[in-house]
């Protein structure tokens, strides 16, 4: 029954196995904001001051950009995530570069925006540790500069809510593009931009069928309407080795999210783009290389055993998305002159 | 005793307690360098990459800068910083801007460089849990971002070691100055860069007696060779209720270091440049507001009782001693593609 779904979800998405050459695609530069927030210079400000501001956190320890590195591949290199008092999460955090171009958020969808994501890890136990967000908006409007940063970014009247907070926030992250990789360079037509292998293994990509569901531009599927996810089931052939010593049945993904048990271990088709800077792999962090998650991938998904030379292949070619991250100055985060917000 | 050592203190140091107009130093714009460790721009730059690398603590999710925060004051405006798996640490983190100026570091001077600090704390486990340098060590030279760039700011045969990475984090620690404050360009002859109050509150630092010991360009006292501390007793006067309240005499401060009863809760005297932004205050972090830390030190620093008109004056005066913070690019991490180095 689930191969029969993810038959018909291929056939639905209209996806051939084999990309032809039209189906390479190369990163936009700018990302899509919605009408509701599009995106400005101000906003965008604002919103990296409070994506380093560890005030947003209840220990004054924990920032977006904890466990979102963007001096790093967007995330924190971590099975799981460690928030306040060192507390951990339940599955790996996803990069936050090019996370613009998923049509929803977080691994199982939940959240139909990055507005709607930068809600939850602030308020989240485990993560930021804030009570609720009347918290976190009153921490925020007694820093001075914040007061007239939110306004500077919506309007005089403007005043301090999570509805602007998270606006601003997404405004920053739709900033994180990381445009010219070597696969986007070669698909322009610099042949000189791959390697040999890395060319290889972009064919094999395309061939073994990895590109069936990490296709487009950021690798992540086709282009949905906001909040319409492009999910698939993980694993999907479960009758090997891996699913047990990786424990890849515990999580029920999407189905924790929906409890609809035909959602059980769906998950959000995740962003290829720097995939070598995110070990360790998948949603419960528990592979540690990418040569295994892409020998991995291939048997649990597309029921396939792939050669060393193959995956070595496959592996050059994943490398070749790791695209020209832009130069960014730090936020000067607003002070409370003489005193503390936090423990 | 205590008392008696104290004005001993004072006559050595030469120091009138009221400061004359030539005793009004302006930050320098360049900090010194030992002769062993010249700061390059090669050494700055990987020094700023070790410092934002979280990958230096146990868990991957603890860096110099999650304490010494360059975003804001260069501390983490906690009373006791939290380091790896919530371990919460003995003493308040001191600001890293302007440390540069300081003799000795730490709140006990127990590491006579900026060099010796930097070992600390990446081994300490209550803060980023690395079993030993060999470790670190080890972990880095498995980045080879790291290989290339310690060759490039230390020469062509250099290694990863403690010695050239200490070295390249305190060429970054010298790098993060902040000239221009109101003070300074009061100072230096703008007559409008201070408000009235503030200039009141100057000559109140003065002559109420704090710029005693908080004298110099950065106020943490005269200019003394590297490794000389400027150290004070912290309470001096112990007769008051403040003591208590504040558990002032918990912590042997030098005393912990030298195993000398005659060093008991003797401090280095803190640098005061941009001290609005690093509350709370004194080395236990026991004091949440700028104006209560005053009205304390007056009291048992001076045996002085401050009206709430002179300690808002000597507060507004402080304010004026935040200066201008340097802007700064991210650094770009080096990765290790494919897989990860932390849990």
């Amino acid at each position: 029954m689930r191969i029969l779904l993810s038959v018909l979800l291929f056939a639905l998405a209209g996806i051939s196995s084999v990309a032809s050459a039209k189906n390479w695609l190369t990163l936009p530069d700018v990302a899509p904001a919605p009408q509701s927030n599009p995106t400005t210079a101000e906003k965008v400000e604002l919103g990296k001051m409070l994506y380093f501001d560890p005030r947003l956190s209840s220990t004054g320890t924990v920032s977006c950009n904890s466990c979102h590195n963007v001096t790093l591949g967007g995330d924190d290199n971590r099975a799981f995530s460690m928030g306040v008092h060192g507390k951990l999460g339940g599955r790996s955090a996803p990069t936050v570069w090019n996370s613009a171009f998923n049509s929803v958020q977080f691994w199982d969808g939940r959240a139909s925006s990055l507005e709607a994501q930068a809600e939850g890890p602030v308020t989240a136990g485990v993560e930021m540790g804030m009570k609720n967000w009347d918290e976190v908006v009153a921490r925020l409007e007694k820093i001075p500069g914040y007061v007239s940063a939110f306004k500077t970014a919506f309007g005089d009247d403007a005043v301090i809510s999570k509805d602007n907070a998270t606006k601003a926030i997404a405004s920053y992250e739709r900033t994180l593009i990381t445009p010219n990789s070597p696969y986007d360079r070669y698909v322009k037509g610099d042949e000189t931009a791959m390697s040999k292998q890395q060319i290889r293994g972009m064919n094999s990509f395309s061939q073994v069928g990895c590109a069936a569901c990490h296709s487009g531009a950021a690798f992540n599927g086709p282009i949905l309407p906001v909040g319409t996810g492009f999910y698939f089931y993980f694993p999907t052939f479960t009758d090997n080795s891996y699913v047990t010593k990786y424990d890849l049945l515990k999580d029920k993904g999407r189905g924790e999210v929906t409890k609809d048990s035909g959602d059980d271990h769906r998950y959000k088709v995740p962003v290829l783009r720097n995939v070598a800077l995110t070990a360790p792999y998948f949603h419960n962090g528990s592979v540690k290389t990418l040569d295994e998650a892409v020998k991995i991938m291939a048997k649990v998904q597309l029921n396939k055993v792939l050669s060393t030379e193959e995956a070595g292949d496959i592996v050059a070619f994943l490398n070749a998305l790791t695209g020209e991250f832009p130069e960014q100055t730090f936020p000067r985060l607003p002070a409370t002159n003489g005193k503390t917000l936090t423990p």
